[in-house]
């Protein structure tokens, strides 16, 4: 049997871990099945609630493809808009089909389908798709009414990212991408009694109050949409401190669907197989409560699907590195790209824990994705 | 970074699994701070209970050192002594003090201490280890008698099996490597009843009586030896089938002291972590009720440990070799020499279970211990 010299398990894991990737970006133009020439914008579908972190999840993502996302230069400072060097981002808020006055005459909230424009938001994101620039207009947040319209280039990576990005047919089939940020119900409520109540002095009945009164049409509206995303991202309380509810210690899973094409789902150890690993112990000494990952097959409504999960937080970099070095089909460029990405927006929130590993390793799975899928080498971001 | 072109996974962790055994061994003379050059007979030592796979044990323990064990040619045809290409077994019951007849007088068990002659089990482990020939009597498990002694020659590898191999400290402290077999009461009695009632037609009742009545001088004199030993392996039901008490489908653990001179403990994935990993999935297909591994550090008698356990059992080959190919520091000399040697005994009991496997195992990293120890190298078994 062939010998492999390899001094090191970290460098032995890593190094072997990109061979399936430097082939599979081989063999990229072969796998250009579905996307013509004349097409030259991926569209990245991003489904999540308001106010649970997709801002830095965009950020985490667009990064990797180099550059800092930021509005529009000159624009409107309201603009919901970033770009970045080889992305755009556009909220699909900007296609409620009222403002905030017009939503008090129709009685519905911003979460109902009748309150969004899906004909308008197919047409837009088709055309951007297709090459063209739009004149998109803008739901400002600050004032709650429609600003003048932004002028939108045809991007090479177009996210779409908001509250209904595959509802409408027509816009879900635009997407070559498509992602759920699931955050469960306990978490959303810690996180909202940290910002409404500590820092916004909102008294608790009425932050339950608020949740209770959007929950009906979240549930009915937004929440389904799980069922077609390629990797939903859930957050959940930690398992690791029995009966904790302050949504400090996240438990984060990445679910990633099987059999996409140009997806090869990441794993832990053994691929296929079901593994939970503390790594924490005589190799690599954590503090309290520590960490936990978890590995295994699953279905989602009905698909196969490949779960990898992190329970607990990192306070030291060492923590990190050895969990990335652990983890396989990361599509990493390098060994510690994933560390570096994480360590380069170690200020944004969810840095030490699952949010913002599994959110930077979709973004590093999405420029693999895009690569394979266009033919085209993305390079490193400085 | 280094990079590693291994094409297989397998491969690439058995190759590489192999590195740290090959430093060791070139650094074996250096090791070999505690073994004069005037002693050349590596002592190791059996503790387990009557019935419980001890000469199954000392089979697939021995035959790894090549060689078929066989009791000593034209002699007498019931002794207890095993002897191989560079092994003897001897069974400590041929220091019982008295025979049965003797023991009906004295009142006592073959359990009890007092029954066992410690001195002259002294004398003659001493002197096989310091290479001189001894004359051992033969205590007949047939007759219950002591039949005329056996000349035995000091081997390269002395094994003594027994109920007290660890109780008198100067037989302790003469074995270099020590092992206890730790079978639970639970699977003691499935045993027992399968053979007992099953095959030799004794009442459920007789059989729960004579288990009652050795197990008060069992749990006094043997089982306090768990303490001293360098191995230990239990065998327990499994947790796959609540509830199942029919001891066909085992639990077997591996505890490894850790710090012990040149024994490196095998683990699984990642070495000092804790790890649970069900191997069968969608790259392994196993049957009911499948197979299940877990690693981790654990401490015995205050002393730190790394324990390996496999529940289940195999019913291909392929699944064998599967598990083989995941473990690390197995002190094989080539890929798939576990699953080989599993094979030649493939019609020993518990060769689909964890008790086949760990025994094996045990019997390689035996090997390598006497290599270092010795500084020789033991040619691969034919």
């Amino acid at each position: 049997m062939a010998s492999c010299k390899c001094s090191s398990s970290n460098m032995r894991l890593s190094s072997a871990r990109r061979v399936p990737a430097r082939v599979a970006r081989g063999a990229a133009v072969s796998r250009r099945s579905n996307f013509s020439q004349a097409l030259n914008t991926v569209v990245v579908g991003l489904a999540a609630d308001s106010g649970c972190g997709k801002s830095t999840f965009m950020r985490r993502m667009t990064q990797v493809f180099g550059g800092d996302p930021a509005p529009p230069a000159g624009g409107n400072p309201d603009s919901n808009t970033l770009l970045s060097d080889m992305t755009t981002v556009i909220c699909l808020d900007d296609y409620h089909l009222n403002d905030r006055e017009g939503r008090k005459v129709s009685g519905k909230t911003a979460l109902h389908v009748e309150e969004q424009e899906f004909d308008l938001m197919y047409e837009q994101v088709k055309a951007l798709k297709d090459g063209k620039s739009v004149d998109k207009r803008i739901y400002n947040h600050v004032t709650g009414v429609m600003d003048a319209p932004e002028k939108i280039e045809s991007p090479e990576i177009l996210v779409i990212e908001g509250l209904h990005p595959f509802v409408d047919k027509r816009v879900r089939d635009l997407c070559d991408f498509s992602i759920y940020l699931d955050i469960s119900d306990e978490i959303k409520f810690a996180w909202k009694i940290q910002r409404d109540m500590a820092e916004r002095g909102h008294s608790l009945e009425s932050i339950k109050a608020s949740i209770e009164a959007r929950k009906p049409d979240f549930d009915a509206y937004v929440d389904p949409q799980k069922e077609f995303a390629d990797v939903i991202i859930q957050v959940l309380p930690t398992q690791l401190i029995p009966g904790d509810t302050d949504g400090k210690v996240l438990r984060v899973r990445m679910i990633q669907k099987e059999g996409k094409e140009m997806f090869d789902p990441s794993y832990l150890f053994d691929e296929g197989s079901t593994i939970s690993w503390i790594p924490c112990g005589r190799k690599l000494t954590c503090s309290y409560p520590g960490l936990k990952m978890f590995y295994g097959p699953d279905t989602w409504y009905g698909q196969d699907v490949s779960v990898l999960e992190l329970d607990g937080q990192f306070d030291k970099l060492e923590e990190l590195i050895y969990l990335e070095s652990h983890l396989s089909n990361t599509s990493s460029k390098f060994y510690g790209e994933l560390t570096q990405q994480m360590l380069k927006n170690s200020d944004f929130p969810g840095s030490n824990n699952g949010t913002g590993l599994f959110q930077t390793l979709v973004g590093l799975k999405i420029r693999e994705f895009y690569e394979l899928l266009v033919g085209k080498e993305v390079k490193v971001a400085a």
